[in-house]
């Protein structure tokens, strides 16, 4: 059953699923009502889905109004003939109802909901239903497994020649600075393993790989140029963000934020999820473990790793997750020019360079060049050195920065910072015992970054250091006067350095 | 922190949660992101809800586009001021989180997250996460009932003096016609006690009570009118959903339907919410018990029963649950005409009155008036029998239909039918073994019901009678032939009688 209507465009933006607008009173006679799932096709294309609102004037009898987000994702014309379908209630539904009450699902029913959620054609409500179904019934292993596999299979997938080794490194985050994803890729790059490395823009942090590599090259790229650039030179360094690589997991995050829920091992679904769909053979994780990091304590990070070593067996991924205790950033700078300009000291091993970065980057190379099965078991951390000391790495940098078409020629010393600064010096004397990494990541948000690229925190101690009346403790980057004013407010209420 | 809009019109409908537009740009530079949550007040109004929309178009710097919800529903002008502010996250919120988690709200909590509800402070997806939390944690009876007074006690409430008899009958629906209320009801008022009946309309179902008692009087009144009304005459018969009682009831109904979901034995706490906020103190539930009806067997009725009578007690309720094995409907006629017909020959006492109709109404009227204390044990139905028979009843009811503005001086056999009308007769002889109530509902409002009063079912065999070929079976009344026709398509494909 179907029927067709003209399409108008409305310039707004809804923010959730697809919208459309109807004339309130033919909706009516048609049995739809506000809030109504409705299918939608034109010229033969697939069908997508989209709930519905009224309007008495708007829109007239015979017409159909399409929200903005329907005109930049879909080609469609002004006045094209839409074919509108009533929609079933889909099987998916039925899956996350049994969930819900206490049912253990099967593949084609965790499938459901996965491509449901993907088409659109489960709204916000569903998908909260979907998300709070995991706590009503915790998620087995085995469907864990099928959860992982619907959302990378869902979306689009990259594949490499069997011969090829190919690996990456992952940080689950939580820890201020810690930007070693790019020393360690170019490190096993040059080393010759292939390494199409994807990373995220910062969410609630002040800067994401993403946002840091940014400064040094553009990062936004179609899965053929990713591929393209891999089998090329080895090695790309991306925003995985405006791919469509796992496009559930972004959708499913929305309806999780406003509890701040992590529904059925979200964080290690999403992440190897990911890494199937990018066609990865062996990972190492960077797990920091500390109590202002994202996990708190080793047997929460334990009970982590089972799952990851589970769903890499599954998929034929071998996974080395490296759980470091850490209490304070890894790096001086906080933001992503801060970052990047760390990142190219070590690269450029310049004097200057925070060698806790340097010497975290190498242990994560290292392994990952010992799981790949090509050096043996201890020489990693050596060999990737090597390659560190010897340039390797960083011209293998180089090479990645001038494909994505960057400025290949940066010294870490050009790195521009923001315009204003200020230096906070200590009011007493004693031992720096501790640093509040949440408080880092508040200040240098409130600073600018990472909108602002060149706003930021540098770091001028660490823990275990003492400190005298008036040492330098650290200095704020900004790009307005206004932004330095908040964050010398913010430290009023929060402190960065615990002094004793 | 809050900035300053004028107010635009947007004439769009959305079905959800109230929805503002803002200018994109200007949006962003205050942080504010589609989906997000904002205050809205005008005239030092009490603060609104509404969640955020973008355009870069629709809506200039300096404007705040408000859907047509927020016009409709609260007294604003074109370029009034709105105060917009950035709200918290909710402490309801918090919550919510714990009660997935699985703990156990306290009072405090529980009224948060009605409040906020009510507010529209909670949008659908932390509503679908609050109806959700009780499929990962039962609700105790301790929490039913902090919930259903929250849900009482956040919209408006009757209050009679407290010697007045206050009683309510309220059938839990799921049998076709059943329209008992408005025979029970003046049985009741005429004896003497007092009750302030509100019935709502059909949602699934062909015929809601307030549907059929429209046909004879209008049933959208206000509060004090209600008062008004029931302490003049003892008695009104009107619709609930127009009132503001237990608003939060239908805003969670609203999240539940996608799923088709029953949290917290909803049904129980909606009904008894509706009960305290009307005032009343006494309350028999007619419960239909049958594998057709909503409640299929006499265990589920027991439990439900329970409840019921528990919360009864913690709000000084008396309580009789009338559970009576059921499979087939009560009385003749189904949809808005041919029910209030079957309700006025009862009334009127004619010759062609559906006697099982008359019975169950009798039953329920005689409950009513022992459990009031006002009759002794045993005597109720004879009581109401007396009352009924010697028109006392009948004229309670044209006070009623007075008071409310309809013609008291209607007579059964001119309540008006559809102007078509169809006779399925039997294709074979045989014994009528069983009816399906949900094939009559749907067919029902194939016909037309309950939007079109005029159409409906007849019935004219029961459940045990024997049939030949060309007997009678139910006749189709419509307004239009096409309804007649699809309903004649749809008998092709389910059967009302089983015929063995």
């Amino acid at each position: 059953m179907g029927f067709y209507l003209r399409a108008k465009k409305i310039n707004i933006e809804t923010g959730d699923t697809p919208k459309v607008l109807l004339n309130e009173k033919e909706a009516l006679n048609f049995g739809i009502h506000a809030g109504d799932h409705i299918g939608l096709s034109w010229h033969n294309r697939k069908r997508i889905f989209a709930s519905v609102n009224l309007t008495e004037k708007e829109i007239k009898p015979g017409q159909i109004g399409l929200f903005e987000e329907i005109w930049s994702k879909y080609p469609i014309r002004k006045d094209e003939i839409v074919e509108v379908a009533i929609v079933e209630r889909p099987e998916s539904v039925k899956a996350i109802n049994k969930k819900l009450k206490g049912g253990v699902l099967n593949f084609e029913e965790i499938h459901s909901i996965i491509a449901d959620i993907v088409s659109r054609r489960l709204g916000p409500v569903e998908l909260s239903y979907f998300v709070a179904s995991s706590f009503a019934q915790p998620y087995t292993p085995q469907e864990l497994y099928y959860l992982t596999k619907s959302i990378a299979e869902t979306g689009e997938q990259l594949k490499f020649p069997e011969s090829k080794i190919v690996v990456d490194k992952h940080s689950v985050g939580g820890l201020a600075g810690n930007r070693t994803t790019m020393i360690v890729v170019p490190i096993v790059a040059a080393f010759g393993l292939y390494i199409p490395k994807t990373s995220s823009r910062a969410i609630t942090s002040p800067s994401g790989t993403a946002d840091t590599m940014e400064v040094l090259a553009p990062v936004g790229f179609s899965m053929k140029r990713i591929k393209q650039m891999v089998m090329k030179n080895k090695v790309c360094m991306i925003w995985g963000g405006g791919l469509n690589i796992a496009p559930a997991d972004d959708l499913i995050i929305k309806v999780t934020r406003p509890l701040s829920l992590e529904p059925f091992d979200k964080m290690v679904v999403s992440i190897m999820a990911k890494k199937v769909a990018m066609g990865i053979k062996y990972l190492v994780i960077d797990m920091p473990v500390g109590l202002t990091s994202k996990i708190p304590t080793m047997a929460k990070a334990n009970e982590i790793e089972k799952k990851f070593t589970y769903l890499g067996k599954r998929f034929g991924i071998k996974v080395h997750v490296e759980k470091i205790l850490a209490n304070e950033p890894v790096g001086r700078g906080v933001g992503p020019a801060l970052e990047s300009r760390d990142v190219l000291r070590v690269l450029q091993q310049k004097k200057n360079r925070p060698k806790d970065l340097e010497n975290k980057a190498l242990v994560l190379a290292g392994k990952l060049l010992e799981i790949s099965g090509q050096v043996a078991r201890g020489k990693g951390k050596s060999i990737a050195e090597e390659i560190l000391i010897s340039g390797k790495a960083w011209k293998k940098m180089q090479v990645v920065i001038k494909e994505q078409g960057g400025d290949s020629t940066i010294d870490s010393d050009s790195v521009a910072l923001g315009g204003e600064y200020y230096r906070v010096l200590s009011s007493k004397v004693g031992k720096i015992t501790a640093v509040d990494n949440k408080a880092i990541d508040e200040i240098a948000r409130t600073l600018g970054a990472p909108s602002e690229k060149l706003a930021g925190i540098y770091l001028h101690k660490r823990i275990g250091q003492t400190v005298k009346k008036g040492s330098k403790l650290f200095t704020f980057y900004a790009n307005r006067r206004e932004r330095i004013a908040l964050a010398k407010k913010a430290i009023e209420k929060i402190s960065i350095f615990s002094i004793t």
